[in-house]
């Protein structure tokens, strides 16, 4: 034994020699038969708990991912052995795709009883149906024979509430200013329920949840986030949420009620459950399924996780994902909440193409979405550092409270503040047809034919369309409606109820985008002979399409605010199936992202991240600064050298002090501290489990045993006390930049390949480490921002 | 100067000391201000040729990435001095768009001409138009005012060659005859020069190209590969191949196409000529483009070139990619070669809902594509090995001539081989409707309407459809066209002409699933009855689609073969635009990719990668091996030592003679032979042209100057000769991993950062190296091949 560790040392010390590592030191024998690095051997942790993490930590996706193949590996060489082994190994291969029809199938039936209940909801504000309380506003005048095909959703079975009472028969102004007051109440009641039950059971239930599953699909771990309780508070306060008619969507808090399902599910699967960045594929899955049945765009919520959200998403998962998709868009299609058997949320048909002049204006809308957004992005994060800096922060109820009190007030006068938010952008995106009665349809037409509702194929000769006095109202309301939106937007994203801003950008986007439309329009039919339209718009045709405007605006006004382009351009595509419309979409978006990046980098999501503090290394945009490692590492200039171990010489007492001195989540093996050179790295969390067993379970450990991290023991005194062998927890193979490396380079290693820390070598000698919390501070710094803010709070 | 040397070298054998890089050396000061590596510094290289390539070499991903970032580094520092700066650093921004706006028209435009090409040289077999000659047979006959709308393609303007010479009045079996020679002679024609033209000016024009730019896009060079003269041959090779009549396909040729237009605009761009890195994003849009003008389907040609050819694929690539490929569709839109105003190739409507238990067929198909993928795949393999080997490789012409007369004499009996492949899909996919003439829709009603075109929206009560006598011929006439193309495009693959194997992959699906489609429709009403069909089919409904089969079929059998997914659901969704069909489509390209995937591994254009032996890394698989780096590494257990350069104590001679002695392309710098410790890289091509330069052009360097890569001069007597300095060319920061590191690690850092090689390390001593090659080498070891073939050859 002597002999060996001898030559071991003596290697150690030698000049270059290949292939030393297998012939010179025969006790590597002992580990050499399964021929993986101890690392791999976590697997069959005898020691519960090595290789787990703890909370509010990142994980290393490289372990996760070696341990994983490890655990693939193991099942391939038993199913070889024996047919039971073989059929397990076969359900394994197949429990991602199972896990993925689960997850389809549980969100798109929650997402249909989400949309179910949250439509009955908002009916109940101004009413009830008498043939059973069950029915909304348009399933109880469809089961009534009394309704005609003019006025759909009047009936006599829909009573506003006040009628239910009969001794007090109010007429005009009075019956207003009761259903004014029921509608207030109800509004109050469903966001004063909904606040209550985030801050009793799921705090994590609010917001939009999009940002804690990007920091969280980058490899942080927040416990509970996308537990079982957020889930279920989520579900119902998301209906509760979106029913008090606050100025918020349901489509982002789906994102995180599909990732909750997804986790939910994953405890099921072994493998999923125990893996960390597996389970990560399994959430960018989910997040492609939340896109999916938001909006009824599988393709769409697949580019979405890819574009958005994701962090790791290898081709695997992209194909699990489409599946996941697809599979929840059709569960969701066969419980039809929106009873039309479409599977889209805003189903538009178009009937007249554009015109390439109208490029022009689609591109102001662009400048507009890109307005807004750079405008919603900063008024929010200043409302809501307000929120957490001041007092205000500590009366999140009453803040919904008061939200929700002045949104009911100001927005029931107004019919398109009073109805629903998705509601509102259908109508917008409507194309007037035939038999439209709509307010938005209201054109006189020149040629005499009646009023009120004119054909839409204006084209067959029935004259142009000129705005008539009720679209003269129409319009000034939707004015109004705009910057009603746009204030309450603003405040409400953010609060401490879910709350998605998908719909409300859209919505602001839409009605900006049909006020121009109606402008164009009514330009093009007043000067149909001037130079620009004589081309284009024949006297009498119906050359330009309102709706369309909206929908263009509707994208800018989302590429503004989340920064997406190729998602949201396939998602507005999916929404209306025709190939024809893609070039408006996405000059819009173009344009509106390029406005935006202009006045400000972040997207809404990476601007919360920030505010809340998260480690989030963001993959798109590249760290350009001409710094070195050797800025970035620890320790800095004039701090006490690093804390090491040593491969040998340290008792388990002086380990143990230096764990109880730091806080840091981990130490490099070095081989003495006079020679500084790398053996590998250990976790802290690992050491301390190890030397917490050790002394629970190895006889006679004490405070003067050695801890050893060498393959072979070195030679010791029969009297002294036995060691501790630690090498099967220390990575053998950590990763190393030298301290000329440029940042840049780092930066994209730990993007790449998902590192927790790296260590730093200058010529063979171990000189400091970089973690990911140094690297954020760092680009914090490089960016004028205050380093300390890279923390989560 | 001494007393700098000095610090510089105790600092280096010093233990331990955090920050001593900055405060122990003042000759520091030489390279700090400018506070960046050397490596950057090749951006402003005085000596031409450093940084850049040889031809059938690898690139360095990092260094590209690197050169690019200080370029726009320089650029924005630049831009804050004067309005020109400004001026050129916006247009440098927006340089990338241009380009790729520049792409799609180009590859728009070309895609269009060589539609409309190849579809009149396609009907010159046959004829020609008495109007113009330019006019191909459909748009000869729109032209004409006697065709009536049942005969579309009946007019007498359009002759068939022998008709134009009156002399011989031919009739029956004899006009037949001369058909049929003069069909072969065209044939052979444009077979002929096809293969002539391709070994004449582009000998790269050849095959379908994926597999090289697979290879071009994971960072390999292939000087003109993608260069003017293989674009001009290869579109109009293209055209010659396909109007041939050979079995083989555009859209495959189309992406190398595209790739070409990319390579040769980026010519007129500095900033993608110079980098290797960023004119591969652009190759990886431009196949987006060329997939998206080959089937008219921008999305799923995104998703191809992220899910199939791409390998590195930034997601700013992800957006120009679709802006490029809307632009390609829309340009191929406007010129519009398929008259008929549609984007897509095979535009198709169904009318009938697809039932769940036609799923059980589509699953069947799906087998049947994955047997067939596995079968063309092992087939054309061994033929192509075949043809490598003996010498069937020395007469290309002869084979081509050859395999096109077969072809020819096979083909022009049957109808279905006679028309073209596009066609051919075209019409299976086709649902028969009201009037259509075509054979396969010839059903006699059983309820007594006019046999012949029976009404096809049999659910108005116009009676089932039963097989009718034609349809029996249609159908035998089938199974043999199924035959024929089957073994022809086993053998057409690989010949030297331009070829596809998209379009004729899909007819053999198509030709199959049409079959099956028409058996379950005769199933079907035959046993409308029975238990199976009674809650689905009414009598006399028309409750399958045959048409669908055949889309079903073609995806089945396309996805065998290329093994896509995501992208092949994508393409074909887009030409149907329902999402309805997604899932018949889906069940059936996952059960084909399982299938194929349980006999063979690898797609077509994986396998031609590794039968010509192209270093291409595959991202996809994962490496699952037990290996660690120590096992990899060069030099092997009793070879020669490493061959390292030393900092300071090598003279030129001695270098130039580890050059010649050498064929490594890179040497690792170490402070000593004695001390072992990686001080930085040096690339041989580098070295050679700096030691090449220095003897030109450094006053007084002789074979005994000394070569020093240190930072500051080591004590020299004043006798000595000057010292030739390389520090500029050292890569300080070289890759390094341990002897322990599992090789899935490795592999997935070469991969995931795209490294050509890495150092391996034991406590701090440099012991080896591993570059792509090795890695390659190994992975085919281990899979049993032989390590040797991976060269290009």
């Amino acid at each position: 034994k002597h002999t060996c560790s001898l030559s071991s040392y003596q290697f150690l010390s030698s000049p270059i020699v290949s292939h030393s590592i297998d012939s010179k030191c025969r006790c590597k024998a002992e580990w050499r038969p399964n021929n993986s690095p101890k690392l791999l051997d976590l697997l069959d942790d005898t020691v519960p708990g090595i290789g787990t993490y703890e909370d509010f930590n990142t994980i290393d996706w490289v372990r996760e991912k070696s341990k994983d193949r490890d655990r693939h590996r193991e099942i391939t060489n038993k199913s070889k052995q024996s047919t039971v082994a073989l059929l397990f190994s076969i359900s394994d291969a197949f429990s991602g795709w199972l896990l993925m029809l689960l997850i389809g199938l549980m969100s798109g039936a929650l997402a249909g009883g989400i949309d179910i209940a949250a439509h009955w909801m908002t009916d109940l504000k101004e009413g009830v149906c008498l043939n059973g309380f069950w029915f909304n506003h348009e399933h109880c005048c469809w089961a009534s024979n009394e309704t005609t095909f003019q006025e759909r959703d009047k009936c006599p079975q829909w009573k506003s509430w006040i009628l239910l009472f009969p001794v007090c028969v109010l007429q005009g102004p009075g019956l207003y200013v009761v259903n004014y007051f029921m509608y207030m109440c109800w509004a109050l009641l469903f966001a004063f329920l909904a606040v209550i039950l985030v801050r009793a059971f799921a705090p994590y239930a609010c917001g939009s949840g999009i940002p804690e599953i990007k920091t969280i699909l980058s490899g942080f771990i927040i416990r509970g986030y996308l537990g079982k309780w957020t889930l279920i508070i989520k579900t119902i306060t998301l209906v509760l949420a979106v029913s008090s008619g606050l100025s918020l969507g349901k489509e982002g808090p789906l994102v995180h009620v599909a990732c909750c399902c997804a986790n939910v599910l994953c405890h099921f699967f072994t493998k999923y459950r125990r893996n960390e960045a597996k389970r990560r594929e399994v959430l960018s899955a989910a997040s492609a399924v939340g896109v999916s049945v938001a909006f009824g765009a599988p393709i769409g919520g697949v580019l979405f996780s890819l574009e958005e959200v994701s962090y790791y998403f290898p081709l695997k998962t992209l194909w699990r994902s489409f599946f996941a998709a697809l599979v929840a868009a059709f569960t969701l299609r066969s419980i039809n909440p929106f009873g039309n058997s479409r599977l889209v949320l805003f189903y538009v048909e178009f009937h007249t193409p554009w015109h390439l002049l109208e490029l022009i204006p689609f591109v102001l809308l662009g400048i507009f979405g890109g307005l807004w957004g750079a405008f919603f992005i900063r008024a929010n994060i200043a409302w809501c550092r307000l929120r957490k800096n001041t007092c205000l922060g500590h009366y999140p109820v009453l803040e919904v409270v008061v939200v929700t009190l002045l949104t009911a007030f100001l927005a029931f006068p107004i019919e398109y503040t009073r109805m629903s938010s998705s509601e509102l952008i259908s109508e917008l995106f409507n194309d007037c047809g035939l038999l439209d009665s709509s307010k938005l349809c209201c054109y006189t037409s020149n040629s005499g034919s009646a009023s009120g509702s004119v054909n839409a194929t204006a084209a067959n000769g029935l004259g142009a369309r000129l705005v008539g006095p009720d679209l003269y109202t129409a319009m000034w309301q939707l004015a109004l409606a705009l910057l009603l939106k746009m204030i309450f937007t603003v405040v409400t994203f953010g609060m401490k109820v879910p709350s998605g801003l998908f719909i409300p950008s859209m919505a602001v986007g839409a009605i900006a985008g049909r006020l121009l439309g109606v402008c164009m329009e009514q330009l093009a039919i007043r000067h149909h002979e001037g130079d620009i339209f004589r081309g284009w718009c024949s006297p009498g045709a119906d050359c330009i399409t309102p709706g369309l405007y909206a929908m263009v605006g509707a994208a800018a006004c989302l590429g503004g605010v989340t920064r997406m382009t190729v998602s949201l351009v396939v998602i507005m595509f999916e929404l209306t199936g025709g190939l024809e419309y893609i070039v408006p979409l996405m000059a819009a978006a173009m344009t509106s992202k390029w406005v935006a990046d202009a006045l400000g980098r972040e997207s809404i999501y990476e601007a919360h991240i920030r505010l809340n503090g998260y480690p989030f290394l963001e993959a798109k945009e590249e760290f350009r600064h001409k710094t070195l490692a050797t800025d970035v590492m620890q320790p800095r200039r004039g701090d006490p050298l690093l804390s090491v171990l040593t491969e040998s010489r340290m008792t388990v007492e002086e380990v143990e002090r230096l764990i109880a001195d730091t806080t840091y989540s981990g130490f490099p093996v070095v081989i003495s501290q006079q020679s500084p050179r790398l053996v590998g790295f250990v976790l802290r969390r690992d050491l301390v489990i190890s030397l917490e067993n050790a002394r629970r379970n190895q006889e006679g450990v004490v405070s003067m045993s050695p801890i050893l991290f060498t393959e072979c023991d070195p030679p010791m005194s029969p009297s002294a006390p036995p060691a501790v062998k630690l090498r099967s927890i220390l990575d053998l193979s950590p990763f190393t930049v030298t301290v000329h490396t440029p940042m840049e380079i780092v930066v994209d290693i730990f993007r790449k390949l998902g590192l927790r820390q790296c260590l730093v070598i200058q010529n063979g000698r171990l000189l400091g480490i970089i973690t990911k919390k140094d690297i954020l501070k760092h680009m914090a710094q490089m960016a004028n921002r205050d380093p300390d803010s890279i923390l989560f709070n």
